[in-house]
């Protein structure tokens, strides 16, 4: 439920007018053009406007300028294995990494599934959260310069947590979290105050402005977050916000929904079928569609071409000119997205099992690597 | 507020109709003569009855005597420089390692008293922690068996903690714990499930039967662990419980309030003035006295006589008889309980300086010892 990026579920309630009330309502601030061009060679999603607006960014990146180390959180709930989706804000963060040579702290919250019932144990989330480690690394992630923890396994985090509880009400969380009536664990209550400690920590420990690229329905933990910095004398956190990707049924991609996403871990059988299902912007018969053209606006396979295959804008708008035109049928480009996925998946498979080798030198305490973990990339 | 041991201010509360009440409406059960006739040499503070109620306490014994090792936790919550009336459950514990050569754990709480707002930070909380520990270590426990650590920094704490909130609802910590309102902090709703962590450590760890010495009004706390471990699938804990020891002025003994008690830090003139002004049973004059008597059952100094400085209860009743017919005037009684204190002062400091030398070997994580402390011990 907390935790950043692509979130079980959450994105049910994210309705296209709510990109814009961020801004409107809420006092977030778009990406403008300065900043996109504040950066070398922009990343594809910013000219997309996939991560469109932001709190304190252009404080961020003036401290950059300054010559100051900055620091980037980026959190993973592990009670999956993950789907394409949840690496979306990955490779953003990667590719931001490289940009602004920023340290990247990566929690893996157990804590947080656990109590929130997404994982019968402790243990359970422990071994996603190796798997999904894995799969972060395989983005390429500069090692001496990444630090992954699970929440549970790195002291500071708890000690953190505490200082921080102070200044963070029952009254507050429930409001924030929308928790319903107070029959509500005390596990969940904390994590509050444990999630603001892991956006926290760089700022804590070695003084870092941080920045979190988050989807844009967690503004209202960030906001908190960016409260009780102030009350306990820290940095405010800068944010940038993503919209969300549409799952191939339209509905949003869940790990528990198998046909709304493609899974890392699925075969390429499984991406063909998922793909070839998936809902488009075309036309009843192929008649229809030479003469009347689809209408890539609401067609998700087009939709997950540009985030997942296409590499510029050029080549997107170019695919979207041949689809209203009528030249391009949707079987074509079902077989160029499976294609591109299976690609793809097979590419990050065969890193994953590189990063089985230094999975413990980008971990800030010791890890053991679980059996089914090893299993699985045989 | 809930740290085990005698914890400032929550005895205010009781009254001796409490001690009763514990039994006759709590379900605990009376410390019998079957249970002080199972130790070898059973302990003075048994056979005068300030432990004098238990739960479980009897299975416990059947454990240990089945041959199984058990445990026992008895933690302190360091918010200040202890005083002699904080001793008096850990002298109780050292004795009962011995007598069934038990593990003992004692956690130190700093989070318990930060989100308390009993200590600035959780810095102020850790040097009080390292000072009552070589207090706590001065009294004897054994090394190998005796295992002491700071509540944020043991990280075993928070992911047991954790394991246990998802049977700890708000309702729950708030019914128990009486707080007051939705503006209690999130770290004191968490706090609950520590403490259980605390209780349950040797439990969870090595599957160790715990027993928790403990004053008797912190028993809400206990039922409360005894609860969450049912519904965790751990053994109950068991429990022994005290009464309270008269201030010196016939308050509650209280570090915020130096003049109800000695504290392990007073010099020799400090002594000796908090004794002379001390409440006690005697007459306005010699010469009452001599004809009528002292009244001892309410003289705070023949209590602190029994408590800290006789060895046997035929002492006690011999004091008190000597105390009854005249024979001993309130100056005498003074002087005696005066120097016994001071004599056991300079005892304890000597062991607490050797204490510096082995604390590390105490401890289940690494330790600095604050300048502050190695100073005072100078």
């Amino acid at each position: 439920m907390f935790t950043f990026g692509a979130t079980e579920g959450a994105q049910e309630l994210v309705k296209k007018s709510d990109y814009e009330r961020l801004i409107n309502e809420f006092g977030a601030k778009s990406i403008d053009d300065e900043i996109i061009s504040s950066f070398r060679k922009p990343h594809k999603f910013l000219l997309m406007k996939l991560f469109y607006a932001h709190r304190d960014l252009d404080l961020y990146l003036k401290e950059r300028l300054n010559g100051r180390p900055v620091s980037i959180v980026s959190g993973r709930g592990p009670s999956n294995y993950m789907h394409i989706g949840h690496l979306v804000i990955f490779e953003f963060v990667k590719w931001l990494q490289d940009e602004l040579d920023a340290e990247v702290y990566i929690p893996l919250s157990d804590d947080e599934k656990y109590v929130f019932g997404k994982v019968k144990s402790l243990d359970q989330a422990y071994t996603y959260a190796v798997d999904n480690a894995l799969d972060l690394i395989a983005l390429g992630f500069k090692e001496g310069k990444t630090f992954f923890f699970v929440s549970t396994r790195l002291s500071e985090i708890y000690e953190l947590s505490v200082t921080l509880s102070r200044y963070l009400t029952f009254n507050t969380v429930r409001a924030t979290f929308g928790l319903e009536g107070e029959g509500v664990n005390s596990g969940v209550v904390f994590y509050a105050a444990v999630q603001a400690a892991h956006i926290l920590l760089p700022t804590a420990k070695k003084g870092l402005f941080v920045l979190v690229p988050i989807a844009m329905d967690q503004d209202p933990y960030m906001r908190l977050t960016r409260d009780i910095a102030v009350k306990a004398g820290f940095k405010k956190p800068a944010a940038v916000y993503s919209k969300y990707i549409s799952g191939l049924t339209r509905e949003p991609m869940s790990a528990s929904k198998p046909e709304t996403s493609v899974f890392l871990i699925d075969s390429e059988e499984d991406v063909r079928k998922k793909i070839w299902t998936a809902f488009t912007g075309g036309r009843p018969t192929v008649e229809e569609q030479r003469k009347f053209g689809g209408n890539p606006d609401i067609c998700v396979v087009y939709e997950w071409l540009k985030v997942f295959i296409f590499k510029d804008l050029k080549t997107m708008d170019e695919h979207a000119r041949k689809c209203r035109s009528g030249e391009l049928l949707c079987g074509e480009c079902k077989r160029m997205l499976a294609d591109g996925l299976i690609k793809k998946l097979a590419e990050h498979k065969a890193r994953k099992k590189q990063a089985l080798k230094v999975i413990d030198r980008f971990f800030l305490h010791e890890i053991e690597i679980p059996e089914e973990i090893i299993k699985l990339l045989e």
